[in-house]
């Protein structure tokens, strides 16, 4: 994190819970190491965790701790990762607008007019399309929530089994086959763990409805780039939106920058708002200033 | 029309109204022609219209008749235009879908990726944004709705004063000019007519805010094409979403085709819908059946 970002988080920590003292890792003597009890990091050196013994807990300002969980390890204390509504909304936003984005076909029309072509392509009606999501947790809900709202068909699956107005679900093995060979636009919103990394490979994509297309707005290494490459070379899949990669920036190698049916975006689907995350992480230390409550955190079995 | 979507018109009409005779005017005999009391009409060649003498109206399966009421003069009977819900529901998603392709940057960023650039850009709030309606009809007003559920702050312009709920209205020369200057997104659903030909010019283009974007869904003539590609260039503003144009098919010739910040639509914005269409003109015939009453319809002295 570059010093101006780090004095924009300290300035809203700081506004949003005024009776603490919010001090940078660096500017921490000893003693007060030795005394402090809460960490909210972005991505941690681990030793600096480890340098402090009293902790109740590390408050993760990003929604995904694949990293912090992976780094920290199992001897860590527990990890509460961000779960801002108001990021809610702006994926929920972000899911409906790369949605229309297919639906509309402006892909296909920003080819055309590359060619200097008129040629009126149908009219699809979200009521004649599924949008499959992977992930139902605190993004995958509120997307649903804003598609359904916008006409479209939508689909879910997730680990347990959910139910949501409106929404058709699934879990397991077959319940994500069934979802992928249904859906039009199949959107991933999982968390990167064990069980997620290299879920969409060739056999899974395989599986998705012909010309169907895919969004990937949860983490890069869930989806195995080499089988979605072909899978578009192959004209299997009509064409990939992706916010995030195996590593980013994405390398200036990558095929995806120059793949026709590839959408780059450099991981911008869902910024965090600094202002309301504060109050998010102000809720949680007050809470726990209160009640001595820790707030949910990452299940290290699970890995979300 | 040809033959296949004229087919598809007689169907659906036929299915609409049973009751009534639904005849191309290729196929009328001399007599049907001097009792026909309606004639449904796309683009009719003139004379057609003037060899049915019993015409109680003329109903367009066209949402805009600029055309219609060029061609048929002052003498000819009522033009009604289709207005058609289902139609403003499709041009209200049409509305949001471009509305969210500014908001979130999708020009910008098809660029970044051309050059392979990794670069995020800031997230703008739709709360941040003014969406400016130019005409809160049937089509306007139901995009006003639309984005305003989606959060974006809405200005309208429409001939007569309007009220609609959270939106802040203007009319007349002083409210166009107050409502270009605060809008960042300008949308155009204004009917083609003397007052609105040539609306959109360098002096108004001049008028909006600085990098705004403009929207064209209404009427290519309502803009001056070479004004916008001039106001392009110098960068006043920073795109043009164009769905139609002074001549359509596109001109190859035309500027806009390679036009970095422009895109170009082959008019699909709001297609429309056979079946709910013809059940419009069915409500219009049956309630001109029972009660003799023409549906409203264009005044010609305003042109739409
Ligand atoms: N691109 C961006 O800008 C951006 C921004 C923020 C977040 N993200 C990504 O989005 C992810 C999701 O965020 P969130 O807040 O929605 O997380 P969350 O509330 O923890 O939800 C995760 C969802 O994934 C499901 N899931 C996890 N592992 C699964 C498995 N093995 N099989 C099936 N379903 C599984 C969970 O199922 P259960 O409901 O059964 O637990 C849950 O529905 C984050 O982890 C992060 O990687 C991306
Ligand atoms: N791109 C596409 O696919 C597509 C599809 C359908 C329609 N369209 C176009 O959209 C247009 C609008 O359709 P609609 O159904 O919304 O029409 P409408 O219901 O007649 O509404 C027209 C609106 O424009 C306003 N207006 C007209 N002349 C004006 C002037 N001189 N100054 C200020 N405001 C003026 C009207 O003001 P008042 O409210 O005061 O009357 C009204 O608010 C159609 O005429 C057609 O050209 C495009």
């Amino acid at each position: 994190m570059d010093a101006e970002e780090e004095a924009s988080w300290l300035d809203a920590l700081r506004l949003a819970m005024p009776a603490e003292t919010v001090t940078p890792f660096r500017a921490l003597g000893d003693e007060a190491r030795q005394r402090a009890e809460i960490a909210i990091v972005a991505n941690p050196d681990p030793s600096d965790i480890a340098a402090l013994p009293k902790l109740a807990f590390v408050h993760s300002l990003w929604a995904g701790v694949e990293r912090l969980v992976s780094e920290l390890g199992p001897g860590a204390p527990p990890i509460v990762r961000l779960v801002d509504p108001s990021m809610g909304r702006v994926m929920a936003e972000a899911v409906l607008a790369w949605t229309h984005y297919l639906q509309r076909d402006m892909p296909a029309y920003a080819r055309q007019q590359r060619e200097h072509r008129w040629a009126p392509l149908p009219y699809r009606k979200p009521e004649s399309m599924i949008v499959g999501l992977l992930g139902l947790g605190a993004l995958g809900a509120a997307a649903a929530a804003r598609l359904l709202d916008a006409g479209f068909r939508v689909a879910g699956w997730s680990r347990s089994p959910k139910a949501l107005p409106g929404v058709e679900t699934f879990t397991g093995d077959e319940g994500l086959a069934a979802l992928l060979s249904k859906s039009d636009v199949v959107v991933c919103l999982l968390p990167l763990t064990a069980a997620t990394r290299d879920l969409l490979d060739a056999r899974r994509l395989a599986e998705m409805k012909p010309d169907a297309a895919l969004i990937n707005f949860g983490r890069g290494p869930i989806v195995v780039a080499a089988d979605l490459i072909r899978a578009l070379d192959e004209e299997k899949l009509s064409h990939a939106v992706l916010d995030v990669f195996d590593k980013e920036p994405l390398d200036q190698a990558s095929p995806f920058w120059a793949h026709p049916n590839v959408t780059v975006l450099p991981h911008i689907t869902a910024p965090t708002d600094h202002a309301t995350a504060a109050a998010v992480v102000a809720s949680s230390v007050r809470d726990f200033r209160l009640t001595g409550r820790i707030p949910g955190h990452v299940d290290l079995t699970r890995g979300y």
